[in-house]
Parts: C-alpha cells; sequence; structure tokens
C-alpha cells in the first residue's frame, strides 16, 4: 500500500480520536498515549472479524465497522467494564474511498454512543479482515467473571435471541426481509448499560456469541455447575416466532450465535437487588428486557427442557454459517 | 475452527501469561484484567503481519511469532516506554501442532527477554495474518516522540541498518547464507532498553521499518525540519559489504527495511548526556552500538550525500518485497 493511500486511510479515522479527553497522543506516533483513571484496572479485550467466515462477503461495510467494535464491546459488557478506547488493525485488498467511508462512519458511530475514542491502528494489504482492540475500566473487584455462579442461582438473558442467526440466514439468501431481523445480524447492540448495572448483583455473566445454550454452558462448567434453560420461557421476538412458527423460533434461540445479549446468573437471594436497580432511573432507560430462562444445577449436564422433556438438538439441523 | 482446537491453541499460549503479578486476570474469560502502576500513563500500539505481505509465505513459524511481537516492541522503543502486557489475534488456516509450538516459542522467547505476558486472545479461520497489540508504560511527559527535533540536532541510528532488508532478499531466494543477515530479517531485535536510556536526551524517535532515509525522513517532516545522511557515516556491518561492496551496502543500508533499530535525533548540548547515559554500566550491556549519520536541517529536503553530492536513489533498484 503506498504511502497516499495510507494518509487516505488514516483522514477517515482521525475523526473518531476525538471524542475523549484521557488522550494524551492519539493515532499518528509509533504508538498512543492514554492516561488511566486513577484506582481503576484495565480490561482489555482484542477480536477479529474475517472476511466470509465472520461476516458473508459482500456485507455492508457500515455494518462490517459496526460489528468489529460490537463484539468487543459486547466482551467487556460481559465483565461489566465501561469501554473506553480502541485500536483498530485493518487488512484490505484495495483502497475504496467509498468503503473506507462507510466503515467508519459504522465503526464510528457505535464508538460515539459509547464513548469509545479510536486511539491507534495499522493498515496493511491483504484479504479483508478486521481485529479490534479495546480498553476500558472496571472497579477492581467489580468485574463479571464466568466462573462465580453457583447451583440454584437462576439464569438470565437479555432482549430477544436467535433473531441474528435469522437475520445472518436471511443475509445469506439474498432477502432483505423481515429487516428487524437483518438489522440484528448486521448491527447488534452491545449491553454495556446492562453489564456495568449487574455488577453486585450477577454471580457470573458471558456475552451470546456462539449460542444461547453453548455460551450458557461454558458459564455453567467455568462455575463447576450444569445449567438447564426452559424453551417455555425463551423470549423469542414476534418477528422470528413469525417467521419459523413458536418451536423452530426456540431452537433459533437456543443455537443461533451473534446476538451479542448478555446471558447472566443471579442468586435467589439477589433477585430483589437485580429488581430494584432495573428499576433505578440512571439505569434503566438503556436497558434491554431481561428474561429469566432456568437455572444453574447440581450435576454436571448443559441442557434444554420442553414440557419437562430434555430436548435432542443435535437433529435440530440449522446450518451455521461457517465453522468458527 | 471447532472448540477443540481452540482449546489446543489456548494450551500453547497458556505457559506465556504468567510472567508478571499485574496481570489479576489471563486469557480465558471475555476479556482480560491488568492492574495498571500508579503515577504512569499507558503506551498502546498494534501491528499486523499478512501472509506473502509481511513476510514470505512459508517462513519459519516461530520467525512470524518472534517478529509479530518485535514489530510492536519497537514501535514501543521508539516511544520510550516500557512493554508489559500483550494481545494476540491469530488468524489461521488450518491448526498445525507443529506451526504453533514452533510460533509460540519464537513468540515466547522474545515475551520473556522483555518481561512481557500475553494476557489475551483471539484465533479465528481464514487466511494466515497475525496481529499483536501491546500495552506498555512510560512516565508522564517522557515519552519520545518524533516530532520534537530542531534544525541543527545530530541523527543517530542504532545497529548496522540493511542487513534484514539483504536477509529478506536471501530468504526470497532461498538462501540460507549469510546466515548472520538472514538472523537479522527472521529475528529482529527491537530495541526496548535504548528507547528507555534516550528518554530526556533525543528531541525525537522513530523506529527503522520502512527504511532509513524514509523513516528519518518521517521524523524530520513531523518535526518541521529536513534531515541529511552522510552516507560515509552509515554503520553497515561487514557481513553486508562483503555480500554487495561497500556503494550498494550503503543503498541498502538508507533503503532496505524491516531493521527494527531506532532513529533518533539529539541536541548538540545534551551529546555529552547521550554519551553519559550510554557508559552507565545499569544500561550499557543492552546496549546496541549508535552512530551519528547526519542532522537536522533547516531546509526541508530529506536526503542523502555521497561525497558532498545529493545521492540519487530513484534508480538504486532494489526490489522491494511488495508493497505495504
Amino acid at each position: 500500500m503506498a504511502l497516499g493511500e495510507f494518509e487516505l486511510i488514516a483522514r477517515y479515522f482521525a475523526a473518531l480520536g476525538a471524542v475523549r479527553s484521557d488522550v494524551p497522543l492519539g493515532v499518528g506516533d509509533d504508538a498512543a498515549l492514554l492516561a488511566p483513571p486513577a484506582g481503576q484496572q484495565l480490561v482489555a479485550a482484542i477480536d477479529t472479524l474475517v472476511d466470509g467466515v465472520h461476516f458473508p462477503h459482500g456485507s455492508p461495510a457500515a455494518s462490517i465497522g459496526h460489528r468489529a467494535l460490537a463484539v468487543n464491546l459486547s466482551d467487556l459488557a460481559a465483565m461489566g467494564a465501561e469501554p473506553a478506547w480502541a485500536l483498530l488493525a485493518l487488512t484490505l485488498p484495495e483502497v475504496n474511498e467509498r468503503w473506507l467511508s462507510d466503515f467508519a462512519r459504522g465503526f464510528g458511530a457505535l464508538a460515539e454512543c459509547h464513548g469509545v475514542a479510536l486511539v491507534g491502528g495499522d493498515t496493511t494489504s491483504g484479504p479483508l479482515s478486521v481485529t479490534v482492540q479495546l480498553l476500558g475500566f472496571a472497579p477492581p473487584g467489580a468485574v463479571l467473571r464466568r466462573n462465580g455462579a453457583s447451583a440454584g442461582d437462576l439464569l438470565y438473558v437479555s432482549g430477544s435471541p436467535g433473531d441474528a442467526a435469522e437475520g445472518l440466514a436471511l443475509e445469506l439468501q439474498g432477502l432483505s426481509e423481515p429487516a428487524a431481523l437483518r438489522q440484528r445480524f448486521l448491527y447488534p447492540q452491545p449491553r454495556v448499560a446492562l453489564g456495568c448495572a449487574l455488577r453486585g448483583v450477577a454471580s457470573a455473566c458471558i456475552d451470546v456469541s456462539d449460542g444461547l445454550l453453548a455460551d450458557a454452558g461454558k458459564l455453567a462448567t467455568a462455575s463447576g455447575c450444569g445449567v438447564e434453560i426452559d424453551a417455555a420461557l425463551l423470549p423469542t421476538s414476534a418477528a422470528l416466532q413469525a417467521r419459523l412458527g413458536l418451536r423452530a423460533a426456540q431452537q433459533r434461540a437456543l443455537l443461533g450465535g451473534d446476538d451479542y445479549e448478555l446471558c447472566f446468573a443471579v442468586p435467589v437471594a439477589r433477585v430483589p437487588a437485580l429488581e430494584a436497580q432495573l428499576a433505578s432511573p440512571a439505569v434503566a432507560t438503556d436497558l434491554p428486557a431481561l428474561k429469566c430462562i432456568g437455572r444453574l444445577t447440581a450435576h454436571h449436564a448443559i441442557r434444554a427442557l420442553r414440557d419437562g422433556t430434555v430436548m435432542d438438538l443435535s437433529t435440530a439441523g440449522f446450518d451455521h454459517f461457517v465453522a468458527r
């Protein structure tokens, strides 16, 4: 990539660095200089999206920019951390001004929404791939882990899982409707405010990227428990039910990925604290709907129940995009 | 990539996280938790190496692991920062245990050498590409910038520039000798101790990745100056001179990339401080040779002189690997 092309790219991203006052030196030197707040710990995540693996080839550039930041914001949300600074490593097969402008717009709108400054980056020639590294803060001892749940804790999920996987299926079939489902894949909303609100309330938390049952299973396993999800309690959206019917919508909600909702455990004794937290006017306006969908168990099985019977999901037959 | 493969990969990198006590939570949850030292600023860099762009296809995996960390260590060295924590995003076309083991060994040896802990990562399927994000510290106000030089400042370079570019040329021709040059491309030594020693001494600093003349030019331009390098002062290695002859070795030193040496400006009044710093037993053992090769100028030209005449390097004809 010629120097002029680097400068072109830098122009598109320069505007994304000006949103915070704790960046003594942003994009443009060999490294960025950051001033962390006193008394906080740093929380750091990194995620890569590869063309044709994490998004269909030809996806809208604004969606790729949005999702590259969203998956990292979701990691920080799952920890109950407050996001602050992002670094972007962008590998491009060619320099296309329209694509770059759309990508920067998608990335920038979500960054602004969450008060994140782009403080550094690298641009290279190669097959299309986007890596974002995100830094944030949390008070010492406050982060949510995967491994803190106990048998008997209630299991919750935010939003309406399954929509994003169906949105991806629409994308792969070239269908633009129902737009509500497609948007849930293209522009997932990371649950940052919810993650912070769950500090001191949830005993364990994870974000739903690989699928609700799989990710709830990771939380349970890390906590030395099993988990049971009751399919009848799954908060599937009206749009998903209309498209698939109730039973297939429930399967989609259990197995589909890319939702970036939060799945978390709450000890029964802290349910009043959860409800009080959710009712607080300071946080309630930014929060998605929450639903109790099951509980952590003393046996180690990871399973979903329908009418009291363990569901056999091995033959559910939903086509996953590609192996991750 | 199946879950079992992720776990396999995680095993190779788990050992690289245990070298520091300031990592409350490393690899394994949604994000890492880090405890920055009080009173320091953070310094953050990110760099990607793409197969066939930044290293020849089929390069030794240990070299790829080493270089992916080295280019980031070099960015922090150029800022005078002390490295601490790395995150690794690795995109692999397939899971090959031998390759992963070699990659982890190359990455890990250099990380241990510089006290860097691997605290987080992401592994994805796709064309081979490695992104490393590195965090370090510096006291407020201490970092070296590109833009602090003034006309009249002396220009220095560390080590023997040009060796790495010739080492890459050997690699591309499938030649294993001279090994000294080949090693300089495959296993560059980032000048971390030198960068820290130059705090308060150098007026500006940059690392040599794109070529000495090009990078000195960036430093000069950022500082609002020009720069003149005297070819006769270039510290070309005996191995490079033996292979190319003196004049071509000097051209290689001016134009070749991938050296990861430091190029820096020192005000004349601070030359005694530089010499005192270099003579200090506490730092001298880790430092490469330094050489004054020219000076910053009030005119804005970026040029190299031979026998008092401006060199015409436009027809030097060295084959660059590929466009970056």
